[in-house]
């Protein structure tokens, strides 16, 4: 049976040492978040993934989830409970306004929890997940009277939230949404429509589903300017806040899926249900975005806790599982066999996800940190800067995240030889759960095409060259330390194909977009290669720092992160400038074929 | 529903176009594959694979096998019907002894043909090649009448043939089998053990399986040199070729696994099961590995296979679905949106995945031509030359198409954005499915240590010295022709990426071991980029050549092979410089941790 283990100590060692984020205690919830404070909140939660989600992931596999004849929908046994338990503990409110029942702690925290409950349970935190997501929407778009009608009973976990966006002949293009609202002439709208892959869209878990809804109002514009966000919740909810009638609100059918298998993934039908608007009219698509950073980056979190799960799991098997003998002699004279993390490619597979996936956490929460700044800083300059950057960073934490992440499963996954192809071992459910993080919340095609058409160029390209900066002067502050030089020769070679890159779409794509197009899959994956690298740089800078100052019992840990630093900048930054060529070779043979000859 | 064209043109092409087979009309068998004979036999094959096989495909995943209470198996429906199509148009014995029921035609069109079925249903195409793996073991090393009592039968499908090696503690090494074999003192032994991961282990499609078991005699050697190779049938078999009892083996269980649910995968018991030895006592995985090499391509061309029907359906996907509009203004301004396939990033990734195939299809024709050379040729140097290239590409043939025709399938599904994910599609069921070739027949680790371990330095590094003589040779003859030039350079510079690395190995690997196992994994790509490469400087060759002499018809196609060649060299390629840089970082940062560090 699989393992899980959540990563407390590796993620204490980034939020103090690393990001230092006492620094951030001027900022509204961070005072409360004092060293111990986050220490004992990261290890309920590690408790509550470790012991309540885990054990019910690989059943809730199996299971999975039930649409009855009466459009009901039945979960995996435990999912009831354990969400109670989440929601309970406070997990769903833990970053949202007090004001309406959340504890106002840091993000940041709530998605260091959102990696340790998706590598426990990636089906089941979604279920909490969507409902952060429809909260957060609310939240900043909806009225007074829908906060307070809504929030407090969706953060205490009575009700649920989930998201509805997507049309059978519409995904990435929502201009072309049909489902259609007309008004009741009371304030309300009677909504129609069928919306698809609605993650949560039916359960039996909470009392109520409050669904937010993408349609457009009669007469409304065509294309993406004619799309409002409704709030359709699923059954009439009484002044008294009692759940009254369904609001021809049903689940005409469940998907069945590769992977994710316990969360139920709905066909959504509205046969003029009763919804509100939320925000202004037509604006449906600004309010959904607003809120897409946090949803992207949760995503990302995805791709990452697969590979944290997927590779604690290959470790524990590589050390028990004999076969063969080291290339350097028996390291296991006595058994039959040595155990296979003795074989070098073994190593090399561990370590390259290793190597992610501590730079990824790192990336995550440097991120993080910036969403928290960006939403509470009282200095605008401040919010702007960091803005910028969640902007520019969040389809690369998305894209790439969810690609190596998926990709790091299935190399864990081997590393059991055939029997992480069978069930029973949980290595193939993680492949096979870890694989949607690349498609929904914008397919990574499409999260390339936004780095490449929106948020590069944006304001001049201000976010790239505040990054250049950044990471070039870490590298002149910090290029003369003998100890990291090794370290930092490989980053700069890499920032410097990255900003040829840049500067080569500046030349080559303004008049001809192809290029752009052809070049950015490997425009974002270069970017994330160079950040990766740009957070072993900064953890291997502390990790020297501790063990020059004694390490303080820190020191086999502080030298395993200097080896694994260097394994990623010999290993994993090669990698940019393949990018570079790839990029530079232009749309011209990308673009030759007609569509007949393929 | 999923689709699927046998790539038959493209096929032909290779035979007659760039491989020329009629010049080998001089090795039995060729002589009666003219150019009219392989084109029939294709197109029958392809019928075959298109209205039988892939059918059956989707249903079969669906149904799965089932192990009934009394230990038989029960394989999804239709798939008797199929084995007995298949093996009634001759399938089964293509390449196989006309003594023994068989046609003696080239193995490279049964190298074809199991391209076809594996891409039109990879888990039926297992039951015959599984059956086809047993009868050349049986042939090659069995005696007369061993060859008299079960080819006829297994060859004309009536009976079926297993390979059972692997046991719970023992996949990759061999060494530690525990089944053991007692003689009967007839002649016969008694087998007892428990072997896992047998497909087709136990199914209801023939009416008798001719096992194939390793195990230890007793008082055998330890390890490897103590393992003998049994023939066991399931049910005893009497003077005339009747079928009596059930010969102490059983099936024990199923396995549940990630795909190739249609093909069972069985805990096999055997409890005294009556065993003749085959070959030499001792000798049994020299008699294994005599058919490794046809076995490992088997499965390489699995990997192709499943990136070819991968690609065919998102191919057909991406002019179908509309979303979004073109970076150059509207494509088809009537419809609501453009086709995704006039995304470049759309294209990037078809042309990635088209550019895969065909050098993988040209890999594989090459190497089986060799095997038939190897087997069949007059010539002691030319057999000798055809090995040594064989024993070379097997690993990297088996490690590269699997791993890159995984992530193709991987890619493919991504086309269809969350369609891909849902099982209806189909395209789940191909990454699924895909995903065992990179474990079974040696996990892909093994395979690059093969080469690196083994291969690489054999007989003083002949077969990669020829290869560097044969691929340079092809550059420098045409390296002045100035349409192919810009195609061969890239080719070449991969080249001597390679020749670093081998030299780089001869200069550092040999006192410390440790760094050929740390850059076996890069080596083995390495050396199948350079590989694919050169199979598109011919293919473009040809193509250029056709275009000058008229193309006779052709003109588009063999302009599409050129565009699809300009783009393999500029977009894959770049690649070798990184598997270059890895090699030579050595072993170090990947060693650098304890077991415990991890």
């Amino acid at each position: 049976m699989p393992v899980y283990k959540a990563p407390v100590e590796d993620t204490l060692f980034l939020l103090n040492d690393v990001f230092n984020i006492e620094r951030y205690n001027n900022l509204p919830g961070f005072a409360d978040a004092t060293p111990d404070v986050v220490e004992a909140v990261l290890g309920e939660g590690a408790r509550l993934c470790e012991e309540v989600l885990q054990p019910l992931n690989r059943s809730g596999d199996l299971e999975g989830c039930k649409r009855n004849p009466d459009g009901s929908v039945t979960t995996p046994k435990g999912f009831k409970q354990a969400y109670e338990a989440y929601a309970g503990g406070g997990w769903i409110g833990l970053a949202m306004d007090p004001e309406y029942g959340g504890q106002g702690l840091p993000y940041t925290l709530g998605a260091v929890m959102n990696e340790y409950a998706s590598a426990a349970n990636m089906a089941f935190a979604m279920y909490p997940g969507l409902t952060m997501g429809a909260i957060a929407a609310l939240y900043v778009h909806g009225s007074d009277e829908q906060k307070r009608a809504y929030l407090p009973k969706m953060i205490e976990g009575t009700w649920s939230g989930t998201m509805n966006l997507t049309e059978p002949h519409c995904g990435t293009d929502l201009g072309l949404i049909k489902a259609k609202a007309v008004p009741n002439g009371d304030g309300s709208y009677a909504i129609t429509g069928t919306k698809i892959f609605i993650s949560a869209g039916e359960q039996d878990i909470t009392e109520n589903i409050i669904h937010l809804v993408l349609a457009r109002i009669e007469g409304a514009p065509a294309g993406v300017k004619g799309i409002s966000l409704f709030v359709v919740p699923r059954n009439a909810i009484g002044e008294d806040g009692s759940i009254g009638a369904n609001n021809h609100v049903s689940c005409g059918s469940i998907e069945h899926k590769m992977g994710i298998h316990a969360n139920s993934t709905c066909v959504m039908n509205y046969d003029g249900a009763k919804g509100w608007l939320i925000g202004e009219e037509n604006r449906g698509l600004n309010a959904m975005f607003v809120m897409m950073n946090e949803a992207r980056l949760g995503v990302a979190i995805q791709g990452l806790s697969q590979s944290e799960v997927a590779y604690q799991n290959a470790v524990a098997y590589a050390k028990d599982r004999l076969q063969g003998r080291s290339l350097t002699g028996a390291k296991e004279p006595a058994k039959a066999a040595d155990p296979i993390i003795v074989h070098p490619d073994v190593r090399r597979t561990l370590m390259s996800i290793k190597a992610f996936n501590e730079a990824a956490r790192a990336f995550v929460i440097w991120n993080a940190l910036k969403s928290d700044i960006a939403h509470r800083s009282g200095d605008a300059a401040e919010r702007q800067a960091a803005d910028d950057q969640l902007g520019l960073m969040t389809p690369v934490l998305k894209g790439v995240l969810t690609d190596i992440g998926f990709d790091n499963a299935v190399k864990a996954q081997q590393m059991y030889g055939g029997h992480g192809y069978i069930a029973e071992s949980g290595m193939e459910q993680f492949v096979r759960d870890a694989r949607i993080a690349m498609i929904y919340e914008g397919a990574n095609g499409v999260q390339a095409m936004d780095l490449i058409g929106r948020k590069l160029g944006r304001d001049g390209g201000r976010a790239i060259m505040a990054f250049f900066n950044e990471v070039g002067g870490f590298l002149k502050e910090n290029g003369e330390d003998e100890a990291l030089k090794p370290l930092l020769a490989p980053l700069q070679a890499s920032l410097g194909h990255l900003q040829q890159a840049t500067m080569w779409f500046m030349n080559n794509a303004l008049a001809k977009p192809d290029n752009a197009g052809a070049g950015a899959n490997d425009f974002m994956h270069l970017l994330g290669l160079v950040s990766l690298g740009y957070m072993w740089a900064r953890m291997a800078k502390v990790a020297q720092d501790k063990l020059k100052a004694g390490a303080n019992g820190a020191t086999e840990r502080m030298n395993t992160k200097l080896a694994t630093a260097r394994f990623f900048m010999e290993r994993s930054l090669p990698e940019t400038a393949a990018h570079l060529a790839r990029i530079t070779a232009g749309a011209d043979s990308t673009m030759a074929l007609t569509a007949e000859q393929f």
